[in-house]
């Protein structure tokens, strides 16, 4: 019965590939889907968490809670980072997502997972923060490979860009001075409108 | 320096994204890919490690395995688990683009990462011994859920399926026989030509 239960859950939770972002891939016409975004984002935090501002964090948990984090959106959609309007709201729907989709599990799964997602969104612990910096880094190398396609595709300035991703900074200053540079480098090659 | 490496390998593996799979997602026309089907075994390797046969097992180690157990297909390409042929020198090629994409981090990560890519390789320890399992379990269930797609398409029989897929048991008995009952099943409705 526990069996099935998970069971079931890994089936329905295919319909995350589903699931498609405002980024491309990589010199790609191709719109990237969560899950394969969420994988790269989980091989981010086990090259990269050396350069967390508190590198004795716990790896299985922010690998955990990255590797959860945008299920919801299964039912919820994915919100557009910049998507003022859509972000209204967002976190009720989103609730109600985690409810139904980690409510498939035995209980025990289903706090532990529910609990990840709220640690993740909270950004209060270092697991969460670091989590949350590589979340917000890789578009941003993704955009900058790909000439700024998705800043201007939506008339993205780079003030507005530097604003919504500085909490990287709370994860990791390292990180953050190096998309600060990014950013520097990608409005003297015109990736901005 | 360090830094730079590291995001030139972020930027490289996101050719994960363009190789394709035999197996279609669930109830869907689409292939999958192997970045979001790596995705979809750290999942179940999170949901399912209470089944392993030694249930002690370091979740971080079998993480980090499967994260990066098919980053050698970028160079190597996908190899059909039922293509005799293919499977002939298969090791070899993995083993230079093993080299090739590791290569580009640095030493101490490199090191690292070939360990584990070897470990799971060898399915000796027994987080490889999970990591295998469930990398095995989930084409056989996609293929339940598809009604025996590429089981059909390849004219694979269900003798071979459980021939080829019986190492699942050195990882976890337990998903071995559900694995086992999923097979009886799809015999009797027909989901195999």
């Amino acid at each position: 019965m526990r069996l099935e239960q998970q069971l079931s859950f890994i089936i329905e939770i295919d319909k995350l590939k589903h699931i498609f972002r405002k980024t491309r891939l990589v010199r790609s016409d191709r719109f990237e889907n969560d899950a394969e975004h969420t994988w790269h984002l989980a091989m981010m935090a086990v090259v990269l968490y050396e350069h967390a501002n508190e590198p004795d964090l716990d790896l299985l948990t922010v690998l955990k809670m990255l590797l959860i984090h945008d299920l919801v959106e299964i039912d919820a959609g994915d919100t557009f980072a910049y998507d003022e309007k859509g972000l209204e709201g967002k976190f009720e729907r989103e609730q109600a997502a985690a409810q139904r989709l980690f409510g498939m599990l035995p209980d025990d799964q289903k706090d532990e997972f529910i609990g990840l997602w709220m640690q993740f969104e909270a950004r209060e612990t270092k697991e969460a923060k670091f989590a949350a910096a590589v979340d917000r880094l890789q578009p941003m190398l993704f955009n900058y490979e790909n000439e700024g396609q998705s800043w201007k595709e939506h008339g993205i300035s780079s003030d507005r860009v530097l604003e919504r991703n500085k909490h990287i900074a709370q994860g990791s200053t390292e990180l953050w001075r190096y998309a600060e540079e990014l950013i520097g480098k990608a409005v003297k090659q015109g990736y901005f409108n």
